[in-house]
């Protein structure tokens, strides 16, 4: 497939990577198509791999991963453009996570609302699929390095669902995601970062996942 | 030990249940000594069960279980009086669900603050230890139920977080608590509660609990 994934940080390499890696035609979109982080992914990641603007990459996507940081996820799509974005899955990655006091981390957007919500909202002609948020990137390419862990899908769209939840038994490795439901099930898991944030601090570390064990 | 157990709801049967169970004295606190929840516990539980006032429950004991509803708890514990419970730990199971635009509620206080830090700032003499509040009662007496899962432990006296982590192992059975650090940490185990509730949506029960798995 022809993918899009909107970001230059470690979760959109990270992603953009592990996608050219299972077969498929990947285009890093940043604000400029001079980035230099995305210039230098493209020109390391062979034949299949691309930089573009954000529109530029959207608009010849069949699929977008938003892998911006939350605080800006709503203002990157906006210069992907809606019409780049209809009727296509976009699938959302992103953590409304507000580092402006510090560590940890509060949330610019929770509990009766959150940023998938949004997104949701502003996008009404794509169809966001939210998941992969609640873990570092590198557990999200390779669930083999917390070993049975667990991932969860929340969208409108249940065709949709079931398709990213697919593709993320298909190219990621993830066994049985969890499907919660609707939207507004993503205010779960962007709440559980708070909790993974404490863990970290805890820890030392981001090598961990969390794993919903049934009695 | 002498114990209170605040609030007369589930989490509260269960947990002075338990108490029992172990051997200790519980006393079951309720607004009024005449709660028939509470003396219909207290009647049933043998001769270290009893019940009195919010009051009385903490006055004559050593350490008092926070078992109310989290709306109510500061409330609660005001008609406990501060001078009840100065010196002792407060062991906070509540959680700040507001379920007044109904089903799945939203959180009264969370984000940059948790109702584990209000109680703690307002009863500043005693010493507040989250724990226990991420998952169904029957399965914090229990954790056989839901086998290898995981609990929190918070808390600004790091004494007291090490003596409640040995009630948790030594009366209820959890094998390795996870001190998560100071009371500020409990933001985390509270704002787990938005995505407990959209699991128990999605699996049509309360039979099943988180577990942190390390790489």
């Amino acid at each position: 497939m022809k993918i899009a994934v909107l970001g230059t940080g470690m979760v959109g390499r990270t992603i953009a990577s592990k996608l050219i890696e299972v077969g498929h035609a990947v285009c890093m979109g940043s604000r400029t198509e001079d980035n230099a982080a995305a210039v230098t992914w493209a020109a390391e990641s062979g034949e299949k791999a691309c930089n573009a603007t954000f529109a530029d990459a959207a608009h010849h996507a069949e699929v977008v991963f938003n892998c911006t940081k939350g605080l800006h996820a709503l203002d990157a799509l906006r210069l992907a453009g809606a019409e780049n974005l209809d009727g296509k899955i976009l699938v959302d990655l992103s953590n409304p996570l507000d580092f402006s006091q510090g560590f940890p981390p509060t949330l610019s957007i929770s509990n009766d609302d959150s940023l998938a919500e949004a997104i949701q909202r502003e996008f009404s002609g794509c169809k966001v699929i939210k998941t992969l948020n609640t873990m570092n990137c590198a557990v999200m390419v390779d669930p083999g390095k917390v070993p049975d862990s667990d991932v969860f899908v929340s969208g409108d769209d249940a065709e949709a669902r079931a398709t990213v939840s697919g593709w993320l038994k298909d190219w990621f490795g993830w066994a049985a995601p969890i499907e919660l439901g609707d939207i507004t099930t993503a205010r779960g898991p962007e709440q559980w970062l708070p909790l993974w944030v404490r863990l970290y601090a805890a820890f030392g570390n981001a090598d961990f996942n969390l794993k919903i064990v049934r009695g």
